[in-house]
């Protein structure tokens, strides 16, 4: 198995670029699209624990579109042979000064393309 | 790719046991040998950020090994293909009453075995 593949890693990259471009701009279709439609998808928010897509799109469809603006740093990914990638990375937010974020993302390439399966995003003080 | 194949998700879940066994029972060295040793291994824990395998087993090794124990519910893996996997739970812990942990952990199969590869653990309150 590789790690890091340069082509496959480029494709993980790009597609957490898109993600994190709908997050901040709250393209909310984007940010569904980029997850896998599937009752196993699982994402652990701030203050929320979503089971299957179908919680992940109420919780979407209802978030405030505010306030979304952040800044990533000590971002890495790391692809594992041809369709399995993590994305970990923290942020920080002008409106949440002295708390640090992370965001971790597992990404899965499927027939329609890369898709995260699971995500955990949390924060705690600086 | 077959999801949840069943002989691959029996490998995953024993895994995930013997892990869990280990954390609970703060078997460091069996806690370190289930995460890949590697640079880029992350384990966002409920208070750090850990970025390779010796920031890791730095933490592990000075981890107090009292009020460990804990219960786990709403407990998901998935398997994708035959070598990865990713395992999400909740937990609570009776000294912590009103908090909801959460655990994900991205797991690939290396030659040696099924091995953590990234982390994220996080408390919210309930």
């Amino acid at each position: 198995m590789v790690i890091d593949d340069a082509q496959v890693k480029a494709e993980v990259e790009a597609a957490f670029r898109t993600y994190e471009a709908a997050l901040t701009g709250n393209d909310v279709p984007v940010l569904e699209a980029l997850f896998h439609d599937d009752p196993r998808t699982i994402r652990y928010g701030a203050g929320e624990n979503l089971y299957g897509m179908d919680a992940i799109r109420a919780f979407r469809r209802a978030r405030a579109a505010a306030g979304l603006e952040r800044t990533l740093s000590q971002t890495v990914i790391t692809t594992y042979g041809r369709d399995f990638a993590t994305a970990m990375t923290l942020f920080s937010r002008k409106n949440a000064p002295g708390r640090i974020g992370r965001q971790s993302q597992t990404w899965v390439r499927f027939p329609d393309g890369w898709r995260v399966v699971a995500a955990h995003v949390s924060l705690i003080d600086g």
